[in-house]
């Protein structure tokens, strides 16, 4: 069977689709005040049967449903199970923690809600990526450079060898890559730091997220991420939360953006 | 109501005690090669029914739990009600978001299953730190120097100051704290970075894992870990896993630290 990058690039030219549907689906963006878990899961799936055949992946946010609990995980239990295994999915889970603790995530994530790629911090070094690269057919989205303000603080540090510690991160994920499954997580918010890491990693997919209500540039986003190898350009609430909220809105938006995302291919 | 800075040292205090006991309940450690989740519970609840007196602290470590999916975290709702709000716990969840994603973290963590703190990544720098130190009240754990072998990948970095990329974090640490309520996390088999976070880190609570299956040094820990500022000893395999895993063993196990550590308070 082939890797998980090998996968990422056969589907974005099979559907000419570079869009990852996020699913954040927060309670305070509905029109209701207090929609119930049952009022979440039929929005999630409303969101998926909108956008199934032009998404390239789906990208469950887990916070969303760690927040309610057991009850938010059985929810994302049968999430993924609608959304199934023909569309690649990454669990935004960000996680990192030392290697026995990272193999439980592994299980958690990979075996027991089938994700098919997961996102990963990158602060406790190659101990906490491995138990999620070990299988060539699983991926690993390492965060380099994110699209929040205060990203900066820790990942734009300079390094004694003058590198910014985003730079130094690209160059381990090209290291750690041996099972061609390995990605990288910049935000659209920062398109010059895309370009960057395109010029260090070559032929890593990147995950584009921060396009949408996050203000990232859809343009250079693209423009860079598909720079010797490809992107995926995540939008959440762009598409989950659009327009009424209805079915038809949230197709509509969807396809705006895969329209744009086609005329800058 | 006091800070929770200002409760970790109460409790130690209080019971002349620096023991959390991490529950970190993997069920390869089990005699029986397949224990059920009743298994697992019931375990937890040992473990617990052994140290109630004695320990300052819990944590449980959330991919233990996550790997089970909705059922693990039945199983994390049922053992935080087990616990009570009498010993402090912390969620070891390791969690590092942009600002509107930790927000929910925050929610999960403290609102659903009632923690009083949690670790988190510093790497995405304050906006994922934000929301869970607002209310002084709750605590969060920045992981600092972490105790696994690639730690020293990321965090030992020398940036263009010639400082290490974790003394930065302990400097960014002491910022963060404007409600008393952050502290740090470093390895008990780094002892002298112990030391060296506690030259930066006045008076911030360290939480020092790595005793026990890991090999730390609990002599230097706790020596380096208490001057300016107090530690918090965690021990998880060393005492939930203890003998023959019955709640005699595990109790022995675990006074036996307390006896070493109070030798050596």
């Amino acid at each position: 069977m082939n890797s998980f990058n090998s996968r990422i690039l056969k589907e974005i030219e099979d559907k000419q689709s570079h869009l990852c549907v996020g699913l954040d689906i927060n309670p305070e963006n509905f029109d209701n005040a207090n929609p119930s878990i049952d009022d979440l899961k039929d929005h999630t799936y409303k969101v998926i049967d909108a956008t199934r055949d032009i998404a390239v992946a789906y990208k469950p946010n887990l916070a969303f449903f760690e927040r309610w609990g057991s009850k938010g995980f059985q929810w994302l239990e049968e999430t993924m199970e609608y959304i199934g295994s023909d569309v690649i999915t990454v669990g935004d889970a960000k996680r990192g923690d030392i290697g026995n603790t990272a193999k439980q995530y592994a299980m958690s994530l990979f075996d027991h809600f089938g994700f098919d790629s997961v996102t990963l911090s990158p602060f406790l070094g190659l101990d906490s990526i491995k138990p999620f690269v070990d299988n060539p057919n699983k991926g690993a989205f390492i965060l380099c450079r994110t699209s929040n303000s205060s990203a900066s603080e820790i990942q734009d540090m300079s390094l004694e060898s003058k590198e910014l510690l985003y730079e130094q991160i690209a160059k381990l994920a090209v290291k750690w890559n041996e099972n061609d499954n390995v990605g990288l997580v910049v935000g659209g918010t920062v398109p010059e730091e895309i370009n960057r890491v395109r010029e260090i990693a070559h032929n890593l997919p990147l995950l584009i997220p921060g396009i949408g209500a996050q203000g990232g540039d859809l343009k250079k986003s693209m423009k860079y991420g598909n720079q010797n190898g490809v992107a995926l350009i995540n939008i959440s609430r762009g598409i989950s939360f659009a327009g009424d909220l209805s079915e038809k809105s949230i197709r509509k938006s969807a396809l705006e953006y895969l329209d744009k995302m086609r005329d800058l291919s």
